[in-house]
């Protein structure tokens, strides 16, 4: 999906909701665990239950690579299930040498089909750039990211600046903002200003609004641009809205409360 | 396997050599692709030719994960070949909040039972933290990396040293030298010194001999210490040592004069 089909959706469907794919087989409904592939059918209700109200997608790979080879072949039919209108991301954090993230990038992008895969910049240039090759795919670099642990390299001062302003700086000059976003964690609002001073028209994926803490109301007050310019994640507070038989419908309804903010701050 | 068990592996087989399993459809030699199973059937000959005399082996995930399913079966199988005299490391690169860390760790030390992982420092303690959690493995956290791109932030002047620096120095207090080791890629050897001295009696993972350039002595001369201290992979010059039917022997030939090498320069 590209830059301007991206935005056509979030203005289509009013409101810039992610929904983060994070099933674990010890939150989810236990009614679901007679299923032959319990973290499938958990997915499967969610998306069926929200893909027409929602943007994007972001089934966190750790918790598919924790039940092997299964996690795998559930991510598989899962990624077949959601619609083409919805952007979907890998969560993946990947990033290795030049040769190995070309790997990476055609796991992710060619055999899974994702529109887009988190990246972490520790490498640097050629351990991003392969996934900047393919077009209308995204990689969305780690920039200051909503855990505590943010503190201990992320906010650095270096020579050039705090490490997540150098690394977003330098990352947005190898990609452009039709292919590259940068993770900001909600958790951080003290530091939006500063970061949409350095990439006033990327996109910015943000997780850490509610279980993390972070505030709706601050990212949208200073993180969205005149083409919305986020994707704010949600992940716990609408996939584990009910641990009932309801819990698909309950993750509507919990993911259009999210809208319903989210149009209340923002005009779409 | 634990600090003491490495250490005598390393003495009695008298190398610290590390084969790196990058199993790529266009470099293994043609007559395997008529296998049901080609990466599999590269790594299992390669392993049973070398699997006496190499210390550790280290599957790279993305060659594996760029077959989607089918390629994270290849890898279920070749773990189950690897035997236990031989040091296992998923060389995957992750790295995420707290919750989801501990999903990867349990995939890679529960699932597959690798002895170690490769971690990236990013996102820092908590991203890490989960790894430690386990007796006898280890988390093999990004250093100073072997490749161009390390330029870019590994080397950032900080308040507190090199980036690679405080990340040593930061994530060393966070294990102890039974539990985690540092990538220091071999094409870096004007800083091993600054890095012995931070972290004198860890164990270093070295990239980067051979294809990219990095020479064993100065490994040698500079890293190893009196445990030995180092793990030195070589992966292309190894599994690609002849593209015909003998790439097995040929292999095993390749490392016999790694091996070589490393006995004339170190005291076993």
């Amino acid at each position: 999906m590209n830059r301007s089909e991206l935005i056509h959706q979030i203005r289509t469907k009013q409101n810039f909701l992610c929904i983060g794919l994070d099933p674990d087989l010890e939150k989810i409904p236990t009614h679901l665990l007679d299923y032959e592939d319990p973290i499938f059918e958990f997915c499967k209700q969610i998306i069926e239950s929200t893909s027409d109200i929602a943007v994007a997608y972001k089934p966190n790979l750790a918790f598919f690579e924790c039940m092997g080879t299964k996690g795998w072949q559930s991510l598989e039919k899962i990624m077949k299930l959601i619609p083409n209108h919805c952007f979907t991301i890998a969560d993946a954090k990947r990033g290795d040498i030049g040769n190995t993230s070309k790997m990476y990038a055609k796991c992710f992008f060619e055999y899974f089909d994702f529109d887009a895969i988190t990246v972490a910049p520790y490498m640097g240039r050629d351990s991003i750039e392969p996934f900047l090759s393919y077009d209308n795919k995204w990689v969305i670099v780690l920039g200051l990211t909503s855990n505590s642990g943010s503190m201990d390299f992320e906010m650095l001062d270096t020579s050039h600046g705090k490490l997540y302003e150098q690394v977003i700086s330098k990352a947005s000059q190898w990609g452009n903002q039709d292919n590259m976003m940068f993770v900001v964690g909600a958790t951080q609002p003290d530091f939006f200003t500063s970061i949409r001073d350095i990439v006033p028209d990327h996109f910015l994926l943000v997780p850490g609004v509610g279980a993390q803490g972070g505030s709706l109301e601050d990212v949208c007050n200073t993180c969205v641009n005149v083409d919305f310019g986020v994707l704010v994640n949600n992940g716990r507070n609408v996939l584990y809205a009910s641990s009932d038989t309801d819990f698909a419908s309950a993750a509507r309804t919990a993911a259009l409360d999210n809208i319903k903010a989210m149009r209340e701050l923002v005009q779409f």
